[in-house]
């Protein structure tokens, strides 16, 4: 079968989007990070952090890989779910998921740049007041987030 | 146009299942009952309860409408969200939306026997040791959520 140039140079160009994260306490801020990056190609694969990981550079979630990862998995704009377990994978998950864009938050600017030999790399803004340390601060304070 | 009467019966018995909450600090155990929901049937429309409905009842939620909204209407199993502005619109949605089943969690449970005349209501299992209340608290103490 003959496969006509343009349908072949389509699939050929197909973008699949990677991306690292904990998501925990899932709010509003991953949320539009996720539908930002979709729109950002075809495909989007999220790294979802372990706990063993975490745990390995001083980081604790409130919720358990387990549960994370179910979550990101249901959001509509994820096509796929891979775990994080070392933060030197990246350059094999580039190669062996045929990425095209590698996207991160801003607060990541300019610590990816190694990896522009392999495949864009993208930082986007992050929203603005939101994260899941500050949702932590303000239950902690006892008041709830201020408003916004 | 025939419309062959197994294709007709299965249009006129499409199920739809309807459901009810406030979906702050989105977790695992809103998560399993929106799945759980939709398997019962082949249409999941979600009632997000308003800032103004949750202050009227003396509740108050860390996320604002806006956002749990847009968390709810991201997961893959929902088709469609409404706004939940009164406790007695119920009846309503059912005969507005052709709702086959209203399913809520089991901490409702007889809570809407009233409304079995309109349609089917089920009460599912809550997952165990997961709430945005216990979220809250838990986060409040600063140690994270127990085991579980």
């Amino acid at each position: 079968m003959i496969v006509p140039l343009a349908e072949k140079s389509a699939h050929l160009m197909e973008k699949v989007v990677l991306t690292y994260g904990t998501f925990d306490l899932f709010h509003i801020g991953h949320l539009s990070l996720l539908q930002r990056l979709r729109r950002l190609g075809d495909t989007l694969i999220v790294g979802v952090t372990t706990d063993e990981f975490n745990a390995h550079r001083g980081k604790a979630s409130c919720t358990p890989y387990s549960e994370r990862i179910q979550i990101v998995e249901s959001i509509r704009y994820v096509d796929r779910v891979i775990a994080m377990e070392r933060s030197d994978q990246k350059a094999d998950d580039i190669w062996r998921y045929k990425v095209t864009i590698l996207g991160m938050g801003s607060d990541w600017t300019g610590q990816l740049d190694a990896l522009r030999s392999l495949c864009e790399i993208v930082y986007l803004p992050r929203t603005e007041g939101i994260s899941s340390s500050r949702i932590r601060d303000a239950l902690c304070a006892g008041n709830g987030l201020p408003p916004r």
